[in-house]
């Protein structure tokens, strides 16, 4: 490099950072006017989440330029940083109002954002839709249905009850599938629909995998059915059978993470649902069986099923034994006034 | 003037004009959101808001990450992406070989990576740095720090005992430190160190929220200590106590997750650490003291602590019973030859 160059480097340098901080001026000079004209305006908290919202932008920006820099430096065209058509994943997501519902929702539309072309359908165990999960939905950012469905009394677990002991999130997956007959199109319907609870972890590279299913994909999970990983039994690049120690003779002996289905089986078996009826441990098998699959159709994904991309982590209820203390005292709750 | 300087005069012309537009864009669209926001006093119009900007920022994240993944094809390393401007943010977390490890582990990154200028320091309770940990790190495309240091055994949890009867990642968390006062240099050192833990639930804000801490910055955390939400009491933008039921004298009755400190103050007070011998509930009171920071130093977080931006949540004890079952009858672990 000649001195000259150097110098003209450095000066492309200067004018970068003038612009940055020009924005930068521009963004704290306006959060400022803001704030003011919003005072008194009965909204209290709207302002600071405003300039929250704003800095994480700022800060984004940030990032992209900087990595827009390093691309163009690698000879990187701007055309492979942009998405092109790509299948959309449908994720739904059953939730009901215990106190750790929110933390789990924001911790996976935390992993959700990295996807994308993704429709996050997320269906509340209520009567209405709560202003907690319509709330927390606005401000994800993601593409989002919201649904609510009330799992009646007499099938829905008691508080001592082992979780198998009732299948859980039946109608309310149920009412995700209606919804998608109700609002796709099958002469264009392009995407895969897979049932996501809030409280298992995926590695984004799951939602790779997924994407270009045709029928049934298929692949591991980690830590269920008390061992530590079930898998379909490959072989020749076809499913033969099930890795798990219950019940390996189901169908299709696969928790309800480990597989995800073409939208189009959705659409093309309008009656196929899961079914309170189901045998415990039955509800996939039950409703890959009503669509008419076969070992045969099922695509084997993260390669050839040696890679474990989910686990079925669940999130410890709960300890809110003080709390309990303080309300028998008639003490008001910790949570007054501030949502967790 | 040369060809050559023309033709570099005409790249950093068309470079200004690109931000130039891109500076336009941004006022425009801020110009129009702010309008919106701005007329009349009603909350439809801010839900509106709410749902544009979180558009936007879910459009920044996405074009971020497939810029990140492009920029690892092309063998760059993370460092380079990162923005001078912002100052980093340290995060440090201890992790022992359990078998939700890297399930939390991937958890937590999928968060992580959407936080530009972060550095993560991950410590091992281990002798050595261990394969899975290494491998996770390396393919996470975060900027990262791997270090190992093992609990002794008097000083370990036994299977059977209460998670708080031991503090757990002591030599962990002041192993982070140590390399800290190491690698960084005190004239220019420009960051937070936050201390967070693998299985909490962080919101994309609190980052926000954190970067530009002076001094040491608190927060309410959410499911904690038995209630639903422990918080700094916040008097005129002061605090002057702490909302938790128990021993609310302690003088930074904060939780792990609770706060964060400027790198500054690692650098200054060298000596500065978390202790073995700190009373059940008093490592971070005892490490903040040990700083010098008093009430008045605290910057008040999260709109006045009136918003949970973290919970304390918990991965629940993976269930292995059949595993073992079947290790007793002398059958293969299910994960032989597949990582979980």
């Amino acid at each position: 490099m000649s001195l000259r160059q150097i110098s003209a480097a450095l000066r492309r340098r200067n004018s970068l950072i003038l612009l940055l901080c020009l924005v930068a001026f521009y963004l704290i000079w306006f959060q400022l006017a803001g704030v003011r004209l919003l005072e008194g305006s009965g909204h209290p908290h709207s302002d600071q989440w405003e300039e929250r919202v704003a800095k994480e932008l700022y800060a984004m920006r940030l990032q992209a330029s900087e990595m827009r820099r390093q691309l163009t430096r690698l000879g990187s065209a701007p055309a492979h940083w942009r998405h092109s058509d790509l299948p959309t994943i449908f994720v739904v997501t059953p939730t009901h109002a215990i106190p750790t519902q929110k933390a789990d929702l924001v911790r996976l539309s935390n992993t959700l954002l990295h996807v994308p072309n993704l429709h996050w359908l997320v269906v509340e165990d209520a009567d209405h839709k709560s202003e907690l999960v319509s709330r927390l939905l606005r401000r994800s950012g993601l593409v989002y249905t919201h649904l609510s469905v009330a799992t009646p009394p007499e099938l829905k677990l008691q508080p001592k009850d082992p979780r198998w002991k009732k299948p859980r999130g039946v109608l309310q997956r149920n009412a995700a599938l209606s919804w998608l007959r109700e609002n796709l199109e099958i002469v264009d319907a392009n995407g895969v629909v897979y049932f996501a609870d809030d409280d298992n972890t995926y590695s984004l590279e799951l939602f790779t995998e997924m994407r270009d299913i045709q029928s049934v994909g298929v692949w591991p999970v980690g830590l269920v059915g008390g061992v530590m990983v079930e898998r379909p039994l490959v072989d020749n690049g076809r499913v033969t059978g099930w890795l798990t120690p219950w019940r390996p003779d189901r169908a299709f002996a696969t928790d309800m993470a480990g597989f995800a289905v073409n939208v189009r089986l959705v659409l093309n078996h309008p009656t196929a649902s899961f079914s309170i009826e189901s045998q415990r441990g039955f509800l996939e098998t039950d409703l890959l069986t009503q669509m008419g699959v076969t070992l045969d159709d099922l695509e084997v994904k993260a390669d050839l099923c040696t890679k474990v991309l989910v686990w079925h982590t669940q999130t410890a209820k709960a300890d809110l034994k003080i709390e309990k203390i303080m309300e028998q005292k008639g003490k008001p709750a910790t949570n007054v006034g501030i949502e967790v």
